[in-house]
């Protein structure tokens, strides 16, 4: 862990003299940044007085206020709480281009001590891991995260508390809180050397920096960025340009394929037969969504399927079952500039439903294992990170207690055939079909890979994937509000 | 207002016949839609057991739920609570070429008279002309508005409930309150009806549909959206293309124009005094804006004036006296394609600061009656009537309690040269001049001339405009301070 340690004490007139330049290569660099794919996020972190927020006021002072922003993480909203614990860093990431200085982190939730009762080892580890996987997926995507400690020996910390004590306008600044941390200082400190070191990693490392003297700590941290962006930069420009087309699919996990290619597609089911089990269990389906959002558990459907498999009709008896005020169908299509400025799992914890409520995702994140890995609008190492990623958004889902059913729905390639021809023969589903259906149809045997590899790598216990053969509608229909209705049952051990 | 009465008891048999062609004109209409300007509205309001979810979950079955979206307005989340009532309206606008279905809305919070102390007359005046603007500025905005009013008489209200009762699967929809509402059913229809005929307008008529029977209700739905759509598309469609460039403007409020030109430039303020003197400002500033937080009120900022006057440092100056994690700097440049399938002060709406909190616009909403109007990026009916939209924005944030402080920060034309030629020689500060600046620089007068129009009709007494002489920038600096500080304290009383 690299360790800064500037001069101590450094006089008003070094600063002075060093300022101008530091600022000229901040705002050059803020300039290249906005250019590039690249966003950058600085984590200031560090022991109470330790001067996060004059540092955060110096660098506003330098930098362009254009193209960064401060985002600051008090107590969480009502609409926070009720989602995922990284939702709400999720919706204040930097997007391409910009800078976001985060006062305030899941750091602080992995550091918090004084209220509630201690966390238990487990947890700690358990959270150390969510971070770990966020900061790489985040690193992974471009992103430098730039993470400072700023350090205050207990002398230190308190005399820069009774500096602040002693000044009118900064004496409300020592609270209760921060009189108990500088009592526990030698304790804080070990516990937060030991979750830096547990959280340092290639993407996204730690450094430390002396925070004794505010000139020279402010310089200490002007210069770290100015150091890593810069390289950062260097890197990007000099990634290789895209790569062309991808090859022909390869198969990462046989079994998946092997899985699909089984599903019988030849299911009968009449119209009186449909008719009469569909109430059932419509009704069921009904009750299970209000004992969900009586127990504040929120229902995240998944639809994938072929172009044409029907997913649309089933999405309308789905929903026809759950209260209209209660559910949200996202349909995917292309993303808007802002959604394409981040992370692509971005656009769907957007999403993400407060409790009680649902998600119908009308395709979603696994474009990226699908159209995305074999069009090529992302790379081989990115889409095979992608399996990871998702089962790691669908495990933080599941821990949450959001309840997440994934449905494929499976139809034959004649099946395909006759659907598309149905539809342009019909006025108002014409509109449903166009040139790139067809090219899509074409490279089946690439899509039945991809499909089965997503199938294989996650299918996991807390966001199990349901085939639905749906060459016949009803069929399929049918079997979707069963499965959907007995996956909300389970969940909440009716 | 106009008065669908369907047919009574309509058999299963005419609905079943007649759902497919709408269905299709649906979906039709819809096709059309998502390729053009417009969006649409449909608000569902009416008695208790009218059957509003029944209608919307229809429909949900009849419209592709690519183009569409249900939003229900439940208790608002502190997030909501903390900013102006139409916040959490703003935030759920149908985006150009799709279609929102609102459960509750607007006229949930005028009609609801179950909890709290009841409205005072005045009160409700207030709110229904609050909903008056917003509704015209969504239909100028070229925002189709459907408000149904699904109609019950006590008698069939009274049948509706029972059948719902009945039924274990919808008992628990007979609450407490639904049976209260059924009591009051005269006097609450009463009331409705008088804030539908104060809330009904040419650009938001109010459509009463009786709802006794639910098949004749649902088609007399679709068959209004049918032909309004319609009707609506039709209009857009013959729009006339953008005019040609505006000729050079002429003033509307020539007293305006004079109160920016008497604005003398030429103060003089020493290094040494305003070191002196900005110490005690910055200090009175920060008092007052963490006064302002303890008492929940949150501050905005807005940043106007010509390019060079020191819009970037003053706003540094001021937020160096504010803790970097309570305020946020919102640079407004292009608007991303999410803000430009909104009303133009959609994308203004998304930052409004939460209690307590200081949102700083470098420029602003006030872009609309300046560059677009001179460089005719909104049509002359659009920046005319921006001016009235944006005092009724600010009047909401001011109402709400948010302290508004505007500032239009001026320099003289020879004062801009030599700091255009200054940003060119100087390394770091060479990004922040372009072609633009230079062909806005040719167009001094004309600006002139839109700058004393927005002075003359938006200069409130609950958001003012503040000149700041800004050719000394030492001086702008700590006038923007003092001003800043002393509105501050004004608002809280000080």
């Amino acid at each position: 862990m690299a360790n800064a340690r500037p001069d101590h004490r450094l006089s008003k007139r070094i600063y002075d003299a060093r300022v101008p330049a530091l600022r000229e290569q901040l705002v050059q660099l803020q300039v290249r940044l906005k250019e590039s794919p690249a966003k950058v996020l600085l984590i200031l972190a560090g022991e109470e007085a330790g001067g996060r927020s004059e540092v955060i006021n110096t660098l506003s002072g330098w930098l362009d206020p254009r193209g960064f922003e401060t985002v600051a993480f008090r107590e969480p909203s009502d609409e926070e709480r009720e989602r995922p614990l990284m939702w709400r860093f999720w919706r204040c990431l930097p997007a391409d281009g910009r800078l976001g200085i985060f006062a305030g982190s899941w750091y602080t939730e992995l550091l918090r001590s004084h209220d509630g009762p201690p966390r238990k080892p487990a947890q700690t580890a358990r959270l150390v891991e969510r971070i770990r996987h966020f900061e790489k997926l985040l690193s992974d995507n471009g992103t430098l995260i730039i993470k400072v400690w700023l350090h205050l020996s207990k002398a230190e910390q308190r005399t820069r508390l009774a500096e602040l004590a002693a000044n009118p306008d900064t004496a409300w600044r020592v609270t209760p809180e921060a009189r108990r941390q500088h009592r526990l200082h030698d304790s804080l400190a070990r516990t937060a050397a030991r979750l830096r070191k547990a959280t340092h990693s290639p993407g996204a490392p730690w450094v430390v920096i002396d925070a004794a003297d505010s000139r020279a700590r402010n310089l200490a941290v002007a210069d770290l960025i100015v150091r890593k962006l810069a390289a950062h930069l260097k890197r990007v420009d000099s990634a290789p340009a895209r790569p062309p087309r991808p090859a022909a699919p390869k198969s990462l996990k046989p079994a998946g394929l092997a899985r699909l290619l089984a599903l019988p597609l030849d299911q009968k089911l009449s119209s009186a037969e449909y008719e009469s089990k569909r109430e059932k269990w419509l009704g069921r389906l009904n009750r299970a969504t209000r004992a969900a959002q009586t127990a504040n558990r929120s229902i995240i459907f998944v639809f994938e399927g072929w172009d044409a498999a029907g997913k649309g009709g089933a999405i309308r008896r789905l929903t026809s079952a759950i209260d209209a005020r209660d559910y949200r169908v996202i349909p995917v299509a292309k993303p808007t500039d802002e959604e394409k400025a981040h992370h692509y799992l971005w656009r769907f914890w957007r999403h993400v439903p407060r409790a009680g409520l649902v998600t119908i995702y009308d395709r979603s994140w696994y474009g990226r294992v699908l159209v995305e890995r074999l069009e090529g609008f992302c790379t081989e190492p990115e889409w095979r990170r992608a399996y990871g990623e998702i089962n790691d958004f669908e495990g933080q889902l599941a821990e949450h207690g959001t309840i997440v059913v994934k449905f494929w729905m499976h139809i034959s390639r004649d099946e395909q055939l006759n659907r598309f021809r149905e539809r342009e023969k019909t006025v108002y589903k014409r509109h449903k079909i166009n040139a790139e259906d067809w090219r899509n149809r074409r490279k089946w045997a690439a899509y039945e890979i991809a499909v089965g590899d997503m199938l294989a790598l996650t299918d996991k216990p807390v966001a199990p994937w349901h085939l639905i053969p749906a060459n016949n509608k009803r069929h399929a229909r049918l079997q979707i509000l069963k499965t959907a209705a007995k996956a909300i049952e389970e969940a909440l051990g009716l």
